[in-house]
């Protein structure tokens, strides 16, 4: 498994990680296969979505915050309850396709985590199973 | 592939299965490879979440009850169109990397059953792949 | 990996792909493993669920147009926002279990292409992954 950190900034981001999972497809020395991108956090998740225009990420963030509105309306008292659905409702991982030692994305796609509940240093974890 | 199956109490409620998750991943005596946790049903998904505060596995069933309410105003006549509805929205597998046969999760993290249209005997479906 | 392409008829639209999933695991000759369906686009996703009521797919549509509406209030300019937003809800990719060389779904499931700004022509990656 490679793994990385990253420091996210405020609250509620979404940041690129392609490069650096692009890091752990090479380090891997891995031609063909599968690469999850697994997130170890319960108030965080990752998606893949438009890298190339960072309004895309903050529309992203905007309409989560409004759907699960941070408050006081929850059960779960630790003041994050809204991070840990949003947590679910982008996913915990990412699946992609690797080939020639290449992550295979399409032309428009990044590999983005969402922060819920930050500022934080948070964890990401890479797997490339290889195809037989 | 592994199998095993839960009972569910209610029409939506959230049930820990990380336990018999684990089991299968002894079962299949693999040492490092994906674990894909899949449910075969189109009116219930899987998530990771929290599991050490059973609130926050309220909160995720009491958010996701009232973005898509139970009622008569879909097209589905059977009424449980809002359950597969958040079957979408939760998904149908969770990806977790196994390293030295051992579940990989983080540490709050728990593998949770989303049941939407109990009670029912459900079935969980679970594979691991093992690193070439 | 196998590609297979898609036409889309409305801006929003699930269409039912089980049929070149299962194809394309044929082809591949893989009997046991995992098979990923990836979506290369960044407003469009793909989904397991209901198949055989084809109102279950129109209610996914309108519960998604629903929460996060068509319209002029994002930042992104193209004027479509809000279907990157629904690709990061749906998912970019899904996991089957693949045995004796056969897709392993439920009963009702099927694999559904979610198109969130069609018309178009889109592109479906498929990667079966053999066990070791």
């Amino acid at each position: 498994m490679e793994r990385f950190s990253i420091q996210t900034d405020q609250r509620e981001t979404v940041v690129d990680i392609t490069g650096k999972v692009r890091d752990a497809v090479k380090s891997s020395g891995i031609r063909e296969g599968i690469c999850i991108v697994y997130i170890p956090h319960t108030t965080a998740g990752v998606t893949i979505n438009e890298n190339a225009d960072p309004s895309v990420k903050a529309d992203i963030r905007s309409v989560l915050m409004k759907l699960v509105p941070e408050g006081r309306q929850y059960r779960h008292l630790e003041g994050n309850a809204d991070s840990h659905v949003k947590a679910t409702m982008t996913g915990s991982s990412v699946s992609v396709i690797v080939e020639s030692g290449v992550l295979q994305l399409g032309t428009w796609q990044g590999i983005q985590f969402c922060e819920f509940d930050g500022p934080r240093t948070r964890q990401v974890w890479v797997k490339i199973l290889g195809a037989v």
